[in-house]
């Protein structure tokens, strides 16, 4: 088994796009579907928490799917595109939210102690980060994206090494703790939920207009504008849907690769992987895009109020859990999930059977 | 405060319609919701997590909102109703799924677990009970009710009886234990959504039609049945849409009256009142026409696929928090959302404010 795992991690350094990533075979959904069917309730009365028991023992290889640790990555990285006004904030604001995630007065702090996950944070790419807090995990790439309306957002060493930090990231992590079998992703940069819309309008097809929205709370002006600035930045670079490093580099961002890094790399050691809202979404494209079989890992955590996120989920063939209006970021949806999908394994083991319960089948009508 | 405590629940036995409930101040309100606002988020990004959580500090008529204690009430009652043929499943299911509660395989005991919540399953007029198992609290009222197609569903006597043994349950229970600031609702009764339907379309005025599902799983046929046994009845009966009492008697349930009465002696002790779907809803509404200041207690736990529930919401002017296509009832999606609510009161007191973490402010545009 280890042997497997350390030569699938060669393959993932030598190469992102030649992870292996096993497709759940078709034979334990079926026996899976069949269990949960069977369980003491009318057929499917438990909805989404059937769908994800069901998913989780395909992601597991077996029909008792258990969750024993949880880790949760949150990517911080700024982007060069802050320059053109796209964001209420001001780029600082970066920095200031890490220092905030540092002192655990942040919500995905909260909801991750709430739900007893594990939370570590990367700088991957904060511009003009030197504190070196021991809390915070250096693994910085570059000093922030260039301003992609401008030219590219970095040169193509960047972007791989980003994925492949965020590859290493879940690696070390999985190595001091084995039993970790679920993953959430989150996130921290200011103008990234530009940066997101621009790379869900690049894959999906669907128009700027359609794929984005008031991030953290610019007015109609500000999104008329921001709207503006990706149009012209992706007919500038025209970058090619099928190709997630092409979009990487051209669009950025460096937290967006480190994500999409982490998904390939827990899918390829058969890890769940919970995405939040739009920019982890957006990082599950990228995943994707570089290799389809990372999408059976992926459960979607909530749907964001950002409308590009719908169609980002579209695409990858994913329903969100939750549906709270939320709009934070930093992956506080998916740290609310991974409650719901302990929950959902847990009735696909503890749960009685309609036989072992002795339950009356159905009345014929 | 015990001498108010013990004097409102004095009052309580003497005339459920004279609990006092107290009415939050709109002074906390606008207090906490300023609070909620300043902290390390845009404004209104946690969604219906900051709703919540402005809704715990009226709650508990303070800024610093906390869960320390969690209970959850599962009524079980028969219904005379199921001899009409309304149900996919024979009524005998009622005592087997009890058993299966007292056995811990249903879904309410894993989510229960799941989430630290102490579960009692209360027989309060299950049919041909006999089994004495010491963790089924016995509280029977009746043998079931009477089929309401043909007859009144139990006397005045019965109703009130009912009501009182769901406010004497929380009332020991908060005996027991102090520390219980929340409480979930849920139920086991085979042809209950065709009470809870009929109870909706009488009191929301909406047609029967519009407040009738599939409940357990009928077919299209068995759908139009119980809508029409439903209709003939409602115009049989006319019970008065302003009398709760009158309704109750008339269409019943058992179990729907005892988790009135524990929603409002939850409510008058200043506890948050957790509802599932359409069944412990259709009590909310029973309760609500005992003493519309209970409304503003209840939290939604879900939103059913059952049509009529959307409706029963709405009188109540309560969103529901989870919609994952869920229709089992048992109080399942009460349960899940517990945990969304000890998250929303974690927000309002752990996370940090702007000030306090130095976040710059917004940018003018």
């Amino acid at each position: 088994m280890l042997n497997i795992r350390s030569r699938k991690i060669q393959i993932l350094i030598i190469n992102m796009k030649n992870i292996e990533i096993t497709k759940p075979s078709e034979n334990i959904k079926a026996k899976a579907q069949q269990k949960i069917d069977l369980k003491t309730k009318p057929l499917g009365a438990l909805g989404k928490l059937e769908t994800i028991a069901v998913q989780m023992c395909c992601i597991q290889n077996k029909l008792n799917p258990t969750i024993k640790e949880k880790a949760f990555f949150v990517f911080a990285a700024d982007h060069g595109i802050a320059d053109e006004g796209v964001s209420a904030f001001p780029q600082e604001v970066t920095q200031q939210m890490v220092q905030n995630f540092l002192d655990e007065g942040a919500a995905i702090n909260v909801l991750c102690r709430h739900n007893k996950v594990d939370l570590s944070i990367i700088d991957i790419g904060i511009k003009g980060q030197k504190n070196r807090n021991p809390n915070l995990m250096d693994k910085r790439v570059a000093d922030g994206t260039k301003n992609f309306a401008l030219e590219a957002a970095m040169p193509l060493r960047q972007a791989e090494q980003a994925l492949q930090v965020g590859a290493d990231v879940f690696r070390e992590a999985k190595k001091k703790r084995k039993d970790i079998d679920i993953i959430g992703l989150g996130e921290m940069g200011i103008a990234n939920t530009t940066t997101a819309s621009a790379i869900i309008s690049a894959i999906t097809g669907k128009s700027v207009r359609e794929c984005t929205g008031k991030g953290s709370g610019i007015d109609d002006k500000g999104l008329q504008r921001k709207i503006e600035v990706i149009e012209k930045a992706l007919d500038f670079h025209k970058p090619d849907a099928k190709d997630a490093m092409d979009i990487l580099t051209k669009i950025g961002g460096l937290e967006i690769a480190g994500m999409a890094g982490a998904a390939l790399s827990a899918a390829a050691e058969g890890c769940a992987v919970v995405l939040d809202g739009l920019i982890s979404t957006a990082a599950g494209l990228i995943a994707h895009a570089i290799n389809p079989n990372v999408a059976a890992y992926f459960i979607s955590g909530h749907q964001s109020v950002e409308q590009g996120h719908v169609y980002a989920l579209e695409h990858l063939g994913i329903n969100p859990m939750l549906d709270l209006d939320m709009r934070l970021g930093e992956g506080t949806g998916a740290a609310l999930t991974i409650n719901l999908v302990e929950a959902s394994c847990k009735i696909m083991n503890e749960m009685a059977s309609l036989k072992e319960a002795g339950i009356s089948g159905k009345l014929e009508q």
